[in-house]
């Protein structure tokens, strides 16, 4: 049968979710559970690479099951041979035709900050600390410039391999609530490194170290030398992966 | 000078607070960043030892410093030196009669959960996973029983070294908020292990585990074994500690 799990993890120590020789992977890990689970060797398909150190409470993954138990067990029984910072959340039997990658239609990441003057050692695992509060309403200036069909070349890291640099982002929103502030990005696709470069660039009018004028010339011209920084891995965190 | 500062941290990976042979400690760690910070071997005093594993939002320390740095840029100096999981947020000069832990008037812990049928790998460091939510008015009224001045003999764990088991409990707070329940206590002091089960006893009457009935007679007879279980180091964070 065909399996779709939903998957959470705490990406600190992997080296991403795509299986690599240098390194343990996310995907590796959830393929041994899998196998000492049901002692069959598979090959799952995730809904797209979450880099080095990247979290998900959503990732979704499809794998090919030769067993009779109930799908939605699937779960508790890979949860038994899975460490303690991975959980797969969900199963279930889904078409033959579904696959996690080509099957996905939209993408939800967030990207976590909290304000204040000194790091917190119980946040800094999480969210990447700012000692003051930016202006949330440039923020959301700058957001707005990025919804939309684009071109988004500017942000096409060195490391990507796209086909096309076009995607389009159906929502940007910003939400504050105490001290912490997330930038939620839903989107049809991400090039590598585009969301982290996205917030680094949001982040960065709203410190007023950059101005609007020139983000539109950065999206129209594709330069990439006039982006914010690419973020820290640990603010990044694949919420949620939509299909049909 | 006599020096305040106030430190949080993430115990996960320390062997608690205070310095013991076998292990890396919160209290040794802290000492050796001041001493190559300052070139000066320093001793310091915590308001209180934290387990093993247990975190902190606001724990206090004491030290003597010979140095003209002024008092308030000691945590920057010391935090240079720190890893990530350790930060001193506030440093200031006290009278030379303040001492962190014999003037500590009360402190607050908090007992961290959260309530999801699977764990969450991004909760899973700080909090306890709960398949269902307790019912919180029981919880409420559990508390209630422990609040005043009463002799907690029943909580006094194996380990404990207390010359009086007598301590006044100020408030206990139960606070849920979308699926996180803290509970936070507040009291002049706390015996070994004491706010864990005692959190454990108010999670055991959520549950219908146990009723108020049998925790009154716990109290009043001190019978250890009426008590819940000790509940595990990771959702416990020492938030605040008060002076005058």
């Amino acid at each position: 049968m065909n399996i779709k799990i939903t998957a959470s993890y705490d990406g600190t120590t992997y080296c991403g979710w795509q299986i690599q020789p240098n390194g343990i992977t996310v995907q590796e890990t959830l393929e041994n559970a899998i196998f000492k689970a049901f002692n069959q060797t598979v090959k799952i398909t995730g809904s797209g690479r979450t880099d080095s150190g990247v979290h998900a409470r959503g990732q979704v993954a499809s794998f090919s099951l030769d067993s009779s138990i109930p799908p939605e067990k699937i779960c508790k029984a890979v949860n038994a041979y899975l460490p303690n910072d991975i959980r797969v959340l969900d199963s279930q039997a889904v078409d033959q035709d579904f696959n996690a990658l080509r099957s996905a239609k939209k993408k939800t990441y967030s990207y976590s900050f909290y304000i204040a003057p000194v790091e917190q050692p119980l946040k800094e695992r999480y969210a990447l600390n700012l000692d003051r509060l930016p202006d949330i309403a440039l923020m959301k200036k700058c957001a707005d410039l990025f919804v939309g069909e684009h071109d988004f070349k500017c942000f096409n890291a060195s490391g990507g391999s796209a086909k096309t640099t076009v995607r389009t982002v159906y929502s940007i929103e910003i939400e504050l609530a105490g001290g912490d502030l997330v930038i939620f990005v839903t989107g049809n696709g991400f090039l590598y490194n585009m969301v982290r470069t996205m917030a680094g660039t949001i982040l960065a009018v709203g410190n007023k170290e950059k101005d609007l004028e020139t983000v539109k010339t950065m999206l129209k011209t594709g330069d990439r030398n006039l982006c914010g920084r690419t973020l820290p891995a640990k603010g990044l965190c694949l919420e949620k992966v939509f299909y049909q």
